[in-house]
């Protein structure tokens, strides 16, 4: 039995995908939002619908939180006081290490827990969007911790290799100092920026503008969240940004062609070079 | 006779709609790249192509210089000395104001210039990718002076929405202001986020990375030119969003998850306004 904790596009693409895959025979959900679960029954996602995490975590060999990183740590702790022994706790939360050390020390011996992170996602929310394809080609990062349970590790690794995703293990701390730059940066430009622009001038906007901003449409909540639970990671990773722009800053105001035409030069290489397959996206 | 300056993106593009909407009946091109020029007539984009700028001009009703914006103004005025009273000149570059202020009073009486800006285009380049459709439903600024003639802005914008596009006018200064804003501090931001990001953690990007950091493909040497031909609304523009990430910045280092929340939101509700059809696009 498959415990999804937090059906929403994440959750209810992991059981979709478990579904289609024959990987699990029976699918309970959870979820504080009744009609999210609906949609997930109508979908055809969930077998059954539990009423608390306790119980659904009781049932099941396998536990997927998919819940937001502040959340995490203690939905886990509460999986695991209803757990069998040689069940595996696992997650999808984008921070790694603060979850990591909540937990540390706090579970009972026989209940595993191992960190995993999907970079999958969409600014799209909601089971109505979960994709049993969601996780084909996408890299899922493990962060097992030196007191991990290798057998349990593989038999994750095993679970997202199953839905088409290529598995990464590295230190939650590794994880979180490469997302801070690679994704939660990101957002916090896309919404810095989205928050620049004057109403008066939106119809002058084009769809460079629309694909800058994109994901600042993301669930401010969740988003919160992750900038929180990764602030000394995320401050970092914005300083060296604040750096590269005052570079730009300084060209400027300088008129320096030769420093202006490096810094852009610089920033195209960099994009073009994912599109040359050095990036995780099907498309 | 239409004259295309330039036939690469736009200038294909223009010359395309031109001759699909049969607003002329000949088409004259112009480019210093003699591969762009072939592929333009292996597409039926030009019936010839002129050896000069003047060449080009000479013959023409309308000339349009779809060039970076750190020529287009010589240009004018190569075009201006071979060209026969009545002729109307225009552009299509990103920026305005440098462009209206070189020109002023260097016109002889008959030729009359005025600037357009179709908020339209990709990071994609050249004839190849050219379209008869690049303009349906995008809006085209135009940039007339007081010493304009108002015939020509109207034959001008009777040209542009012939093409499907959406016609506003508005002087060059807020033009270029609003510009700064929408377009200039967009690129520069994205490309200085894809040059912040290391080599190493490319792999561990995703599509939200590849949204926000698209346009920073554009080719450098033009972006170099529209950044420098507006640096003093672009780093106005610049000063606006690098005090909304010291916000950012002040509400992560001090835990206010009141602020921070308010931040994303209000990124959030900007960028979801342009989905709810406030917003140059068509998509």
């Amino acid at each position: 039995m498959l415990a999804i904790v937090g059906v929403g596009l994440i959750g209810g693409s992991v059981a979709l995908a478990a579904r289609r895959r024959g990987v699990v025979e029976r699918i309970v959900g959870v979820d504080h939002d009744s009609t999210a679960l609906e949609i997930a029954r109508e979908r055809g996602i969930l077998d059954e619908a539990a009423s608390s995490i306790g119980a659904a975590a009781s049932a099941a060999d396998l536990v997927v939180l998919c819940t937001p990183p502040d959340v995490v740590a203690n939905q886990v702790l509460q999986a695991a006081r209803m757990s069998r022994p040689g069940t595996l706790l696992t997650d999808t939360a984008s921070t790694k290490s603060a979850i990591v050390r909540s937990l540390a020390g706090q579970l009972a011996e026989g209940v595993a827990f191992v960190g995993a992170h999907p970079l999958a996602g969409s600014e799209k929310q909601g089971p109505k969007f979960a994709d049993a394809d969601l996780f084909v080609g996408r890299v899922v990062v493990l962060t097992p911790t030196n007191d991990g349970d290798e057998e349990a590790v593989a038999l994750l690794q095993q679970f997202w290799e199953s839905f088409g995703a290529h598995v990464r293990r590295m230190s939650p701390e590794q994880h979180d100092a490469a997302l801070a730059l690679t994704s939660h940066l990101p957002h916090l430009v896309a919404s810095a920026l989205a928050g620049t622009v004057p109403a008066e001038v939106a119809s002058l906007t084009a769809t460079g503008f629309r694909d800058t901003t994109r994901i600042a449409a993301g669930d401010p909540s969740l988003w919160r969240a992750i900038l929180e639970s990764n602030a000394t990671d995320v401050l970092d990773a914005l300083a060296r940004f604040e750096t590269q722009l005052a570079k730009f800053r300084t060209a400027l105001e300088a008129g320096d062609r030769a420093a202006l035409g490096a810094l852009l030069a610089a920033g195209r290489n960099f994009r073009t070079s994912l599109d040359r397959g050095n990036c995780n996206t099907r498309d």
